[in-house]
């Protein structure tokens, strides 16, 4: 995997620190040009992971194929060289590893067997996480060794969804645009949601410290769907069980950077970084990152948030985007980023023009 | 139409002040109890509209013939006295006047034959728009007779989409989770999608005046899928081509209220409203309105926006919610409303309560 010997990875450090640049800017130092990774960067645009994904036999048998899934993880790193590989996985691997039926449907994405009653929540098995989730564990250790031996600047980020994100999907029972069952569960039966976030923040606290004793350097929390809420359940639903989350995993940890991504949180976005204690908050689309710079301490890291479709545009529009965030995040403790998972549609030669333009500091 | 029996119907004005108190609130006065109105009010949670739109044969006939659309315009008002009806129609409405091929599918929403070329945009018919919104004034000037007949005190709210939200569904064809096509083309062919903008802001501002001018006493301007852009594109084509429309609007109807309503728009609230010069700004599900309070001029109104599922609720969630918005508000001009469209399920029953707590002012 000759990673390393790709123009620009490991820039950006200075000489005599051994530390790996992502790290340290997760962590909250300023590191220029800023350390990427680019979220979904493991995927579908990438003609070598399509081949890979159509011989693996379905997702979840690629999600727990430690082979497999550590060759996906590692494909982006060795053709572009970003600072950070991220495990390939999906959040709903947790729901799978409580014992929720879970297919993934071509073209469709994923089906579960909708929990809408007590029953099927208290049958959750979260007994039997940790041995179901072991081939994940694999895939981590596979991946963090061959990083050591190819690619030691490439820090590898381990990830889970946040409780929210994970229960909507689960009383849903498949993704949604409005995820009106489970927002209307969390109003009309606070009860019986909070014992299924409960539920969630254990196995979500396990399954994190898992990882990074396997392996993992930093850990992300994806809240795709936090901006579906209103405040005072933000507050409750997102916020709350992120802080249990957190100060669970850094008093085990407390050195491995946590990347908290409430996504569309808009304004809240402050409130969220200062009562979770994240390391670094990542900013979605919608974000403007001066605002964000505005509200959040200047010692927690920002990541994001280009556009993916400027991604998937190239040339003028990439370049003018991406030299708007890079002059608004100058100075920050700050990781490059898109703002949403890169599209399917995107140009590899793009993805190339970004690493380049990143790496010249804009 | 029984409306002024209603109890609470009306409610709020000063003694003496002949003025209608939403029209009052929405101009940047202080009303309180706040007037107050729904976000798709006229729609299928109520059994009597779907009696009549079952009789009516299809969509865009029910939008195009006068006397049953009014009808519907007014059927919550019949029911619960709100202080604001808003003409039934939909956002769609303005590409079928300029010639593009639209068809409601049932249960699949709308679909319209998608524009991504330069032909297909140049194809649209501007020209054509007046005549074929004509049975469109003609429900606003039935129902503002109905209106002023039977419910006084109650405002008739015209509206439209914003070009930008109404140029996504263009290019796209269809409502998305992502509009990939419509970000994509103002990304990579900004001076073909300006071209298709600058055509909606004339025949926003040309539709939004003849609506005014037919008896609409304040405007909305929606702009549903704000918050997919990142914050130059959200200054490029949310914010300038409102402020054309605004600008164009206002200077031949200076005193009728225009409410904009940026739907996730998120910290940039701020900056659209004080740009645009709106009148008052709705706020969206996700937005803390003690945020929007603080950057929003204590001159213009907010409104909204309790969240949907906490209607479908009803109950304990339902007045906590209320309460929490009301108690933020207090003060300000203010029309309290939804931050979202109501849901199909919502109990007709919980409407009412929501209507009694709004009445006795939280």
């Amino acid at each position: 995997m000759p990673a390393e010997a790709q123009p620009g990875a490991g820039e950006g450090m200075s000489a005599g620190d051994g530390r790996k640049p992502l790290l340290r800017a997760l962590g909250g130092e300023v590191v220029w040009p800023p350390p990427l990774w680019l979220m979904r960067q493991a995927g579908r645009y990438l003609p070598e992971y399509r081949e890979l994904r159509a011989q693996a036999g379905g997702f979840i048998r690629l999600c727990t194929t430690p082979e497999l899934a550590a060759e996906v993880t590692i494909q982006p790193i060795r053709r572009y060289g970003m600072d950070g590989a991220i495990l390939f996985s999906d959040i709903l691997m947790v729901p799978w590893a409580l014992g929720q039926k879970l297919r993934f449907a071509e073209g469709e994405g994923p089906v579960l067997e909708p929990l809408r009653d007590a029953a099927s929540i208290a049958a959750l098995q979260p007994e039997a996480l940790r041995e179901r989730v072991e081939p994940i564990l694999d895939t981590v250790r596979l991946t963090r060794v061959a990083l050591d031996l190819h690619a030691p600047r490439v820090a590898l980020i381990g990830f889970a969804g946040s409780p929210w994100t994970v229960a909507a999907y689960m009383v849903e029972g498949h993704g949604s645009r409005d995820f009106h069952t489970a927002r209307g569960m969390a109003f009309s039966d606070p009860t019986l949601f909070g014992r299924l976030i409960r539920t969630l923040v254990d196995a979500t606290t396990d399954y994190l410290v898992a990882q990074i004793e396997a392996g993992a350097e930093a850990v992300m929390l994806f809240d795709s769907w936090a901006g579906m809420l209103p405040p005072s359940q933000f507050r409750r639903w997102v916020i709350e069980p992120t802080v249990t989350i957190l100060r669970n995993v850094q008093r085990l940890h407390p050195s491995v950077p946590v990347v908290g991504f409430p996504r569309l949180a808009g304004p809240l976005i402050g409130e969220y970084v200062q009562r979770t204690g994240v390391s670094t908050v990542a900013m979605d689309t919608a974000m403007d990152p001066r605002f964000a710079a505005s509200v959040v301490a200047p010692n927690v890291g920002l990541q994001g948030n280009l556009d993916p479709p400027a991604l998937v545009a190239g040339g003028a529009a990439l370049e003018a985007e991406t030299r708007q965030i890079l002059a608004a995040m100058r100075g920050r403790p700050f990781v490059f980023n898109l703002g949403h998972g890169i599209e399917k549609v995107t140009p590899p030669e793009h993805v190339a023009q970004l690493v380049r333009l990143v790496r010249s500091g804009g």
